[in-house]
């Protein structure tokens, strides 16, 4: 599959902007986005599973029950969480798009992202419309932008592909692991594609991804109240509609991954503060769950997080990790080893530790971009893991407070 | 029930000492330590759940599978885990202090903690028994600071409690939180009591103990492969033995839980670069196990953690961590409140926002004891935990390399 342009926008009839319509102060920063299909979509969206939800969510909730959607709005600045208004605002905004695109507010999927507990005001909102409709077009970078809170970079990738025969394309942006005061980390995706494809088999396709990306990135383990991830596929690329599991259908999930794959790991190279991506790869394991436990509790250990801000091959909290992760392992079959662009080094055998160089070890944990690699040694099951390093920046963009 | 001096030595029958045996380089620093009983104990302890165990520990379950034990040898500056022969030297060092006490190594509580990874040496150890012996008296202090890593300050506590009509003490003595490079934060605490109980009951009692303290404490969520919590009754109060759920066996448990409530609050409070003691108190829960999963998440949560250090009243952060807790709440009823020394401030109430002074929670949070009082109404139940602020010294003492 190749990588492609366009963001959002690479998949035909989808059009997308991003405007400054006031909802934050700062005239620079871009807070209301707009992805528009020409055609309505299958949707299908994945959720939070804190108990705390974001009216945004119950709202796109209702609206998408049918499979059915046409338009993304998300703003920034304001969760629209935790307010007493919190669906009625968040209603009132798939009013205000569907009166100006001439669309249903029943297929308008709706976010938010920001401050908690703090009202959203409509006024910015209504007075953006005219200048977002006018700025639609080929602006998927735009969209991207908008959607930000202190992330410190845009995330957006497309690909194509081939589905019954015909050329399609599918393309992502993604915000996520900013975080101000009081604001909270809130990770949401929006995925577009022109291939066609049924409501049901979309919704499968995606929940099916999550639990391999998503699900398996951490920035400090703090599971926000408005994550999303949603995905329209209007058929403009003219295949007939994947209706079954097949090879149409394995397509489609091959692109869909290699499309959140690849957020997944911008938003963890992007976590707060974060100087390093770390990958946690587990191979090996008696089953899928393990491996799941094992790289997730890895790549959520405050200790191992620290170890690599400082670049420190500490392999005995790598095992601690796996030890408390409730995965089924043997621990005296664990090997360990910490693998960048600057080489590979073996730490731990066996489950113990072997002669292995400090300056080695310490120029592969100094790139950008770190694999932490296990073998359990246990059967045939593997997972990936994705988070950052654990830094003073972290603690000063959420413990820094100033009034 | 009354606190009175003397430690782990505050129960008849118990002596104590530490030295410097030479394990660890900095001749300042006591690295060894013992508590000896003048008589056969009732034993019970609780050990990691961590599957990566240290030596010390196995030997440990083995040695007291009859219930029974005289003494607790313990060494700071090396963890003795997975070392290929770590077994052998645990069992080495039972068998110095069998000889040298005129007991059987199978009456040994053994326990570690330090280096993961090194060898233990054996000849320091049993160069020191002599001088171990030697200090030998009511000297809980001296073993108190022996089994510290990177510890600020010893932790020691005891209480008079009445048994069956006689007088009766318990003490105890507890390290956690300190790590080094390439160290392992590791819990442990020793007590002792002169009270006579089976060790079936004392079994029994610290199981139901630590479900309430030990486990509701959390520094930053790694559970270290070496924690232990041991108990040592050996009867020379003189009190009909402990041997039924009874008034005697509550009281026995009274005393146990405010020995080890106090280690809890000192271990939290001596937490890596901790500024803070955090409290977390919930009420109302519906039922006990969604108390405390709350609470531990709270206490948990490094975006509370950053708050706390940066005395942000951010309630929506301890919402949103009693959502993703796993509990089972409805977060339209829940209300927060932080209370300290300088007063209380209720921040949230029924899951929304409440105007609150900046100021009056600014000085709340500045304290260094802060207590975060989250009530569910939802029912009777109730929990606490504890743990500490997220803080740039946590980052420098685990994430600072210096080769």
């Amino acid at each position: 599959m190749d990588r492609i342009q366009g963001g959002v926008c690479a998949a035909q009839g989808f059009t997308a902007s991003g405007v400054h319509c006031g909802i934050r102060k700062n005239k620079v920063k871009k807070d209301l986005a707009l992805i528009l299909s020409d055609r309505p979509a299958s949707a299908a969206c994945v959720y939070t599973t804190n108990l705390v939800q974001g009216a945004p969510i119950a709202v796109t909730q209702a609206h998408i029950q049918n499979g059915v959607a046409r338009a993304v709005l998300c703003n920034s600045g304001y969760a629209n969480t935790c307010n007493a208004d919190g669906v009625e605002v968040a209603e009132a905004m798939c009013g205000l798009l569907a009166d100006a695109a001439g669309i249903s507010a029943q297929d308008v999927i709706i976010a938010s992202t920001g401050v908690i507990g703090q009202p959203l005001p409509l006024g910015p909102i209504a007075a953006g419309m005219g200048p977002l409709f006018a700025a639609l077009g080929d602006n998927s970078e735009d969209a991207a932008v908008a959607i930000l809170t202190t992330d410190t970079r845009k995330k957006e990738v497309a690909v194509a592909f081939t589905a019954g025969g015909k050329a399609c394309h599918m393309g992502g942006i993604a915000k996520g692991s900013g975080m101000i005061h009081p604001n909270m980390a809130t990770m949401l995706v929006f995925i577009t594609t022109d291939a066609a494809i049924t409501p049901a088999l979309l919704h499968r396709a995606l929940q099916e991804n999550v639990k391999d990306t998503f699900n398996m990135v951490s920035i400090d383990g703090d599971t926000s109240t408005n994550d999303m991830v949603s995905v329209l596929a209007n058929g403009a690329a003219g295949n007939a509609p994947i209706a079954e599991v097949g090879a149409d259908y394995l397509a489609f999930c091959e692109a869909l991954h290699a499309i959140t794959e690849y957020l997944c790991r911008e938003i963890a190279r992007d976590g707060e503060g974060a100087t390093k991506l770390i990958e946690c790869r587990v191979e090996g394991a008696r089953d899928a769950a393990s491996a799941k436990l094992a790289a997730k509790s890895v790549i959520c250990s405050n200790l191992v997080k620290a170890a690599m801000f400082g670049a420190d091959a500490n392999w005995g909290r790598v095992l601690c990790a796996i030890g408390y992760s409730g995965a089924d392992v043997d621990v005296h079959k664990v090997d360990v080893r910490f693998v960048s662009k600057a080489g590979s080094v073996e730490v731990c055998r066996q489950g113990a530790g072997v002669e292995f160089s400090e300056e080695l070890a310490k120029a592969v944990l100094s790139q950008g971009e770190i694999e932490v690699r296990i073998a359990l040694h246990s059967g045939a099951a593997s997972a990936t893991a994705w988070g950052c390093d654990l830094t003073y920046d972290y603690v000063k963009i959420n413990g820094d407070y100033r009034t």
